[in-house]
Parts: structure tokens; sequence; C-alpha cells
């Protein structure tokens, strides 16, 4: 059956797209890509910090690193500038349908969050769970009353749909999470 | 001769010290390291982007990169939070008596600068001039200023003795650029 105007296809073509299961980090890289490009914040994701152990230098320019390992970071992966905010964040996905597990976040990850939101800066983890596809923005504090609360070795699923915020897919941006930010900051970009 | 108290010969290590030609990213490194142990702001440099193009995997656990290249940052190196503000800078040395040669600083990191003063942070370069061993703090908006009005393609010595200001080398920290951001945000670490 054809639509003269393309508008149905147009809304088959968008669910197909979100269930192709683009990655997480793809999805806030893209997010981040739309606010740089309308001015609106200026987020990167830190390189990967790797340990360099071996390198050539065929001419002056070329440099070709032989030999390397990754190495544990020690921040997060995300920061950057939005109305004038200090922005910190760590993204992650998981495969389990009933709870988050905190092994994916490194210790020295948890006191840069401690430390970011004593000095006053917006810090939070992004979390997927693959299977529901939702994906959720759990604030620093709620994350670390979290962990001084329980010995548990995971944050439940309930716990994020009591004390996180949804972050709606849309077409574009893909994951408005400074909507959520605007909700905290009483801000929004779109003022 | 000997001086009982230490005091001198700990002076006359100082001084040794100075004149190692120790390099400003260790320098800065170091500073920040000093920063984050009293707790008074969290600014750490960048990881150097590197394009992966061959990696080993010869367990679950360890991944060796048998090819990787460096990228060109686009962004500035050092990035982090003090007393909530965003802070991002870009850290330079340069060999030249006369003049910082503005192909340092690449066009994407220039646009980079652009955007965080319109957003709110706190933006500068930190410049070493190795012949005087002077370094300078030159905020960001005096360098777009140059720019603006310059056709030139250094920024004279001169001009940092005039609109940067310098930063005095102490034990600890090494450089304390803070204490110029301070003179900018009213604020004070000390207090």
């Amino acid at each position: 059956m054809n639509y003269p105007n393309g508008i149905k296809k147009q809304k088959v073509q968008l669910v197909n797209y979100k269930n192709r299961g683009m990655c997480l980090e793809d999805d806030i890289n893209e997010t981040n890509r739309y606010y740089c490009r309308n001015d609106l914040a200026y987020i990167y994701k830190k390189p990967t910090p790797i340990q360099i152990t071996k390198v050539d230098y065929p001419s002056r320019k070329e440099a070709i690193i032989k030999e390397a390992y990754f190495k544990e970071p020690s921040t997060t992966d995300y920061n950057g500038i939005y109305c004038g905010y200090y922005i910190d964040f760590e993204a992650k996905e998981t495969k389990i349908k009933t709870a988050f597990p905190l092994h994916n976040i490194h210790p020295h990850q948890i006191q840069h969050i401690r430390n970011v939101i004593r000095h006053g800066g917006i810090c939070f983890l992004i979390v997927r769970f693959q299977i529901q596809n939702e994906t959720y923005l759990l604030w620093g504090d709620d994350f670390l009353s979290f962990l001084e609360n329980n010995t548990r070795k995971s944050i439940p699923y309930s716990y994020f749909k009591t004390y996180a915020k949804k972050i709606q897919f849309t077409y574009q941006p893909r994951l408005d999470y400074l909507k959520i930010v605007d909700e905290r900051i009483g801000g929004s970009y779109e003022k």
C-alpha cells in the first residue's frame, strides 16, 4: 500500500531505526553533536585513556603507535558546559533485566562523582536497560545515596523506576537528557 | 658549609629544580594533583585522542593495541570544575623568545574557546616562554580579541607582558593558576 505523502513510511523507518539497537554511546554522541550544532551545550566524550609503549616515526608528521594498552578511566566519560554549569556524567548499558550491576562503575569514578557534586557541578549517570529499551538519568546524589544505604552489588531496576528520570527517545536529539537537567537548574535551552 | 636547620639547603634545591627545565605539562599535572589532594578543584588533562586500527585479544581482560594513530584534538587539553565554575584551558610552551606562534592552536580549538566563553565557562591559555622561563595565563577573551584585531601569525611576547597574568612558580602548587582565576571570579579557595 502506498501513502502519497510519505508520512506513514517515514514513521515506519523511525520505528525500525529505534529497534535496530543503536548503542547508547552512539545515541549520546549524536545528541551531543546536536547540542553543539545548535549552540546549546558543549559536552564531549573524553578519549579512552591509553598507555603507549611503542611508537614508530616513519616521518616527522606521521607517528604509528605499535604497542599500547587500555588504561582504566579515573573520571567519568563525558563532561562539558551547559548554561554556565559544569556537566559531568557516565553512561552505561546493561543486558540484565532486573538490575544495574555496580561493578560497571569503578571506585575512583564514584569518588569523582562525589567531588563534582561537592564542588557545584551537575553530575549524573545515564543507564540503559537494553531488554526494556529504556534509558534513565540517575542524579549523582541519588546514586550516592543508594550506595550509602545499601550493601547490594547492583541497583534494582525498580530503583530507577522510582528515583531516576526516564529519557525519552526523540528524532532530534535522540536522547534529550538536557531537558531533565533543565528541570534541576530551572532553566531551559528552548527559551 | 652546613646549615643546621636545613633551610638554606632546601632553597638551593628549589632553585636547581626550577632550572632543570620541567616541562609545562608536568608542572600543570602536578598542580592539578595538588588541587585534587587538597579538595580545591578537579581539573584533568584529557587523554590524547587516538584512532585504533588493530587490537589483539590474547585473553578476555588483556587487549594489546597493535596499530593506532594520533588524532588532532578538537577541544582544549584540560577541563574540570572549580568553585562551581566550568574551567577549560590549553597549555603550550614555546622556544621562541619574542612571540608565541599561533599555529600552536588549531582552528577548532579557537572555536571551542569561543563556545566555552559564550556559555559562561572560564577559559584561558597557559603559555610558557622557555627562554625567559616565564609562564602566563592569557584569558580567552584577550586571546580572541588579539585574533580579531591582528593578522599576525604569532602573539608578541610584549602582548603577554601587557595583557596576560604571570603565573608565579611556587613550591606547592608549582603553578598556582587558580589564584589568577580567583581574581576573575572574585572568590578564593583559601577562604
